[in-house]
């Protein structure tokens, strides 16, 4: 038996890039958090600490900002321009993985005219990208993260199998709430992607709050059946969806009924922290082509 | 020499409440995060674990809840029921304070329809409300926090003293950055709350976009100063405002200029973490009231 | 009626600063969070952007990591360094708050004997000082924060009032948990900082332990009170403790009791999240002198 | 081409239970954070609706309190008997994961005497398990997180290739922090696992220290070959380690050298946040069979 260095990748996380295209009185902003890391022959570092073989992540850094300066672009346009130039760089360099989360940015509103060069962060939800060059072939997830949503009613929870330890009541309305996290690859590189991108998340949207919900599972599974139904582009979608519960307040102590049905006012919830439900799954074309090293690093079941 | 106990008081933190109105099928959503705290005799719970004066945590979040039951109206309205029911229970509680935070949701589309009941969570800023029942009068601090602003262009910074220690170089163009938490003080309670802090808000962006800045302290003075002279029910306002840094880049060692005129492509910063400037100042009438106690307990210099 | 410039003050916050004595191979180590608020007149900042007096906070900054080239010492006694130099360094200057917290690394041991260079950082608790200079007055307050501790037994609460509201069921034993925030202000400047701290903190300690509590209020109180009968040099001690509920699981429904005595086993408790009971008070000497202005930006009720 | 449900789990996540072993008036405590998910047919809850197969997360959590109820004693032992209990509960779960954090708590001293009931949260580094029952077969990964150790020299960098982007200069002695989260793989579950956790910690700490490192990949690799020379029942060790940069402050500027000899003083290092370097790798055995089920759904590359 010996003992032997695995699979092993290094880079730079998190460089904060802030891009303004000032070509134009009427600035547009790109805002990125951008991670790193390549991967290679590395062994010499670990084993003996020879770093002949070892881009500096300072270097890695440097790179992000310069080819910024060309211009931004979408996240996955960029990443792809970054994995593609690291991975090319030196003959030990086999490949490279570039993530990207991507903050939007509203222009304010002067006397209703949306202004120049003043901007609001809009907050919420982050746009994601992963691009992953192995030798020469690339692949590109998009994704979402963050997304809060809510459904008052449309929620239904029952016909669950019961154990020594369940007690849960059922429920035929329920307040349904997450915070999706959502990747999906794409089968090639061709793409607009702002256009793409923004088409997704439209269904993802619509498909949540429209589908009527007997398991978060369900609403799960049909947000990713439709992505793959309405975007030819997208090969496989995986989800990581906590359920954000909402308990029903007992008020029954103060003589106040607390139900879904005619009372005037408001049904009051207990918006919970810890625990919550965690709903993780994937939904793919069935002729799809697995694609292991797209998804290598990224955090998430599957 | 003698120790004795100091001012003190004491409530239920971070009671997430969510009210939910079905009176008609086209539900709306209040999402809050409520603080109480109760002031007033409760010596002997401290020199003698007497608690015979200490009305629960546990009854004012039971408290919480059971009044969202008629519904919660505006941030401040339901601080004010919820201070004045406190201050107003036991002779012994001579005051009260309501902290409550407020996060928005917007529809969601389908079809370009707003829907009933789904709803996706506005991320970003939080507003805030602030109200303290003193005996028998109110006070009410509106705000908001992590509104997250940025100008592209329209701010210098020069002029200022240097000493030993001053190394930073003069600019007549940077950016600007900043999330402004703003507290501001009415004059009076009976006011449209919503209405208000809607315009007040506005103000703020209004002015942060359109003043062209030579100081984070002249904006600052700048948006306090609009505050009050468009509202009149505005009696003070307080700002702390991070001055949230976007360095430019140097990318002069790759042979690339980063200047802000004159070429194609994009302008690079680095938005940096930390250290971060902090300004933090008021602006108010001459002739107000000072009223401490309404901020008593409110984070924040001044 | 006419609009003004109300308190105000401004500085660099969060300057990470490590600095490392080397003068012997077995190094020390001191690693600090220090902020810097400048107070004076910056009146013509804010109403015209003029900058004259407004010493830029790079420059601050730079003063932080200059200054620790002599030496740290003490959070305290390099607060007043630095609030001292502040407060004289411009005639417009009339005062500085110098914020710093310090964060604890033990030696690791290598074949049981402490190593001369590598570190661990003890992680939980952090140390604080806020030193205010007036001025050429100076205040000095030191503190701790995140000190979480958790009694077991020993603590009760019953005998309260009862409102409509009111259906916490009495107990004579429960799990009294909080994390302590406390800052005590000292009347001197002539101390050995360190030495005062670490008394203090024992005191503290073992006087939350030694308390049978009755009420998170009457630890809070008896904890003040130790701090005073036992520092001679303490005038004041302001806390905020979270009552971090520890909630005896009901496990009746599965046949199982999970009460405090009698069985084999573990009592189960759930650790709640929020809401929390927050607990504020001051206990002090009835013949001290106030100082509001030691306080003025420290976050707390009081 | 058909759209169907690829791999998926769920479960309840952070159910933060605290067991007090109350059996003799020493009592001990075990502070837990314990997810469960469970794997196998849920195909009909994502496409139908259908819960039949669903047992509910509500159960999953009681079963965690319930269990607790018997005792605790080591996170790896507890996340066996959940993990097995669940992949035997109904013939359509295949599998279960359980993933604890654990959190430590010292005795506080009284008078120099370890208190009975009184305790004080470590902080700092947290212990992990994660367990993996497939079918009738248990993995067990040990971990640490948050480990956050630093040498303040004994650590070089140079021999980098230089590219067009590179500006780094080379040192020979720089301070080298680093969050170590390592997890390491058992090939047995025949252990005293509170005894080899211990071990592989003290290993983890002591190598890091004895290092000499002329790279963090270095370091690493030193890390985890010691873990698997001196724990025979560890079959391979996985880290993740971001490079916690700590900059030389550059005081020439103000007349200061800020070199590593020969001044009194202090050597000053500004610590920075982001971005940072993030070194991931793998150390094994040779003949280790791969047990790539144990780590589904653990974060970090490999």
């Amino acid at each position: 038996m010996a003992i032997v260095l695995g699979p092993n990748q290094y880079g730079k996380a998190e460089v904060r890039v802030v891009a303004v295209d000032r070509s134009t009185p009427r600035h547009s902003l790109v805002d990125l958090n951008v991670s790193t890391s390549l991967r290679g022959d590395f062994a010499a570092a670990h084993t003996a600490g020879d770093n002949a073989h070892v881009l500096t992540t300072d270097a890695q850094k440097n790179t992000v900002f310069a080819f910024a300066r060309d211009g931004v672009g979408s996240p996955e346009a960029f990443g792809l321009r970054l994995a593609r130039h690291f991975a090319g760089s030196f003959d030990w360099i086999s490949g490279a993985r570039v993530a990207v989360e991507s903050y939007s940015w509203d222009r304010i509103s002067v006397g209703g005219q949306p202004h120049d060069h003043a901007f609001r962060r809009a907050g919420g939800e982050v746009r994601t990208a992963v691009v992953t060059v192995d030798g020469d072939e690339p692949h590109v997830l998009a994704g979402i993260t963050d997304l809060v949503v809510l459904k008052s009613t449309g929620s239904e929870f029952w016909g669950y199998p019961v154990d020594r330890y369940t007690t849960l009541p059922e429920t035929r309305d329920r307040i349904l709430a997450t915070a999706v996290t959502a990747r999906w690859r794409y089968a090639t590189t061709d793409l607009d992607w702002d256009a793409v991108y923004g088409g997704v998340r439209t269904t993802l949207l619509e498909t949540f709050a429209a589908t009527h919900s007997l398991a978060l599972q369900q609403t799960l599974y049909a947000m990713g059946e439709a992505v793959l139904e309405q975007h030819d582009a997208v090969a496989e979608v995986r989800f990581s969806m906590p359920n954000k519960h909402h308990f029903l307040a007992d008020l029954s102590a103060f003589g106040l009924a607390n139900d879904l049905e005619g009372q005037p006012g408001a049904v009051v919830y207990h918006a919970a922290d810890r625990p919550y439900g965690l709903i993780e799954g994937s939904v793919l074309r069935d002729d799809v082509k697995p694609a292991d090293i797209a998804w290598l690093g990224t955090p998430g079941f599957c």
